[in-house]
């Protein structure tokens, strides 16, 4: 039985394309197949995949939501993938700001880290270093 | 002594008055004028006016993190000063649907209630009621 | 165009019976209806209805999450539901105690607090008082 | 039987009446006296009447804490705790903006917002107003 | 001196072994002694060692605090210990989903990446790898 | 253009010193110098640089803030300068014990974790290892 909407799903999975993050989250296919499926499904065909706001400023928002709730882990992509979508260096940085007022100066420290050390990966890749190591989630 | 710039406060309450903030924050003024100075000064002559984002940009991500962050207090009036700026209410409840799936279903449960009540003042105030009332902070 | 499957729904919907929360969410409707449909069958219908685990631990999975979470809203309708399910004020009490020293202790004074407003809005239904206030959420 | 240790339990009490706490955590006596007992003998006995830091350091600690926690309950009574053992309210301003910078500007807002309330309550009971209403928590 | 209570700390200890954490918290033993005594007598003798909930329901409120909060460290032990006491895979995983809709996908991520870490050093113990490597806290 | 002043960017700095902390940070100025500059000449300048409250205590309280809020990052330091400034082991120890209570267990295995680092790198430091690694932050 499958439980999730097939039809969630390629929208899902066609969302996750587009925004060049169709490679994550496959430790929760291991782990959990049901848990991909929802995250797919439900997170990106049935949220993501809404009409009523684009594509960027659905983007900016998780961004926004990411660095103000400083957890461990989950942030990093979403740097990777605002930069696919065509979201400048300089506004992430920007958001970082605003939202680090809102949420405090640590926040703002670890979300600077966080997406210095995404920037660095890509400045790796492009010289064909690292290209083996997982990408940083 | 004035400890804030006061090129930086000036530039502040010009962003506030944009935004239809003008007068929010005077409790800060009562208990100790320093603090709206820096929130004037600092949060909205700094931050807020600073170029590299659109108000519109900076006025997503900022509902976007109070929203994540589920304060009861300090999030009504960003509803108030969205839709001041041209932000539809359309657009507000993607901004709810696409945090919530980041930040947990009670700040989905926490954010229609609260903007649902700055709906409800507005079409009070509309209507000549509860003009008295101080505005929902 | 419904955009949640209908067997989501009504599986959600009977989900919420069960559990004594049919008549809640309803300011979700009133503002978005699509809020309303994700949170019944998505949350109520996908989630909850899952097997795997039984209602009474998903219930008290969920009121340890929300308790540590502390946030201002979302928390009481839980204690009602939980008392609906056959989960005891002992019960309870003794999930407050737990989560609260993973938490902290202002979460245990909120959590006795709120539970302490359920259970005298319960023996105020019993004699008849205060049958038309909202339902504390 | 008694699950706290009585010398905890005399130690803690007599902790909460230095700090003029002592007529707080009713609500849970009321429902649940082990909760009480244990935020008395545990919470004041065993951690604040430990030696190593002053009373007035372990109140600007927990003070800070609670407002970056910014939870809704929990924090109005220790801006009265720290005014009865000395802490000037010029101090608790400075520890609000240091704690701010830490945990995001809506913790200045929700702290400065209890704490004026506080401030009230104590000049209306200076002037035999309100004596009759719980005091905030 | 000793500052808890002998019967609580043997009490907790006793509880650490049935979940088979006898090994953990030694950190806090070597930086402050006091530390590990509270965390052995009070959280573990004086909480989870009281009657009203069974040990299974306090490892999943646990397991779903700690999930919620989505803190970096602290929650990989109560995967190992909640499968010691006989919850299984499949539990853990349903525990996940279900809290991870209350606070939020991000805690999926982390929650399903600490299990899969948890779920991998026990597969290298089997085969008799990494035997000396510290177990994930 | 300058955007922060240089009278609050000097007194920042100076603070930084006296806190033995101007070399962190750098991070900051390498992807985004005005972050850097706002951190300096804002949180450090305009905040930490304030009358109103001892060195001491503005180190006491956001090192309060900073285990509350249990962030993946940017508390090692605060150790380090609690330290440098006079705090002693055993008060930042009481200072973990009293925030813990009030923010729970978890970020007590977290904070003492993250001060027996510091402690344990400053050891290597005077054993003249690891003089080459980043500084823990």
């Amino acid at each position: 039985m499958s439980k999730v909407s097939q039809k969630s799903f390629k929208r899902g999975y066609a969302v996750m394309k587009k925004m060049g993050r169709e490679t994550l989250m496959l430790d929760q296919k291991a782990n959990c197949p049901d848990m991909y499926d929802m995250s797919v499904a439900h997170l990106f065909g049935d949220v993501w995949g809404r009409p009523g706001l684009s594509l960027r400023d659905r983007q900016l928002v998780t961004l926004a939501a990411n660095i103000a709730l400083c957890r461990p882990r989950g942030n990093y992509s979403h740097y990777r993938s605002a930069m696919h979508i065509g979201i400048t260096k300089k506004e992430i940085n920007e958001v970082i700001i605003q939202v680090a007022h809102y949420a405090g100066w640590p926040t703002l420290s670890l979300a600077n880290h966080q997406f210095s050390e995404v920037l660095k990966e890509q400045r790796d890749h492009k010289r064909g270093k690292n290209l083996d190591r997982p990408l940083l989630v």
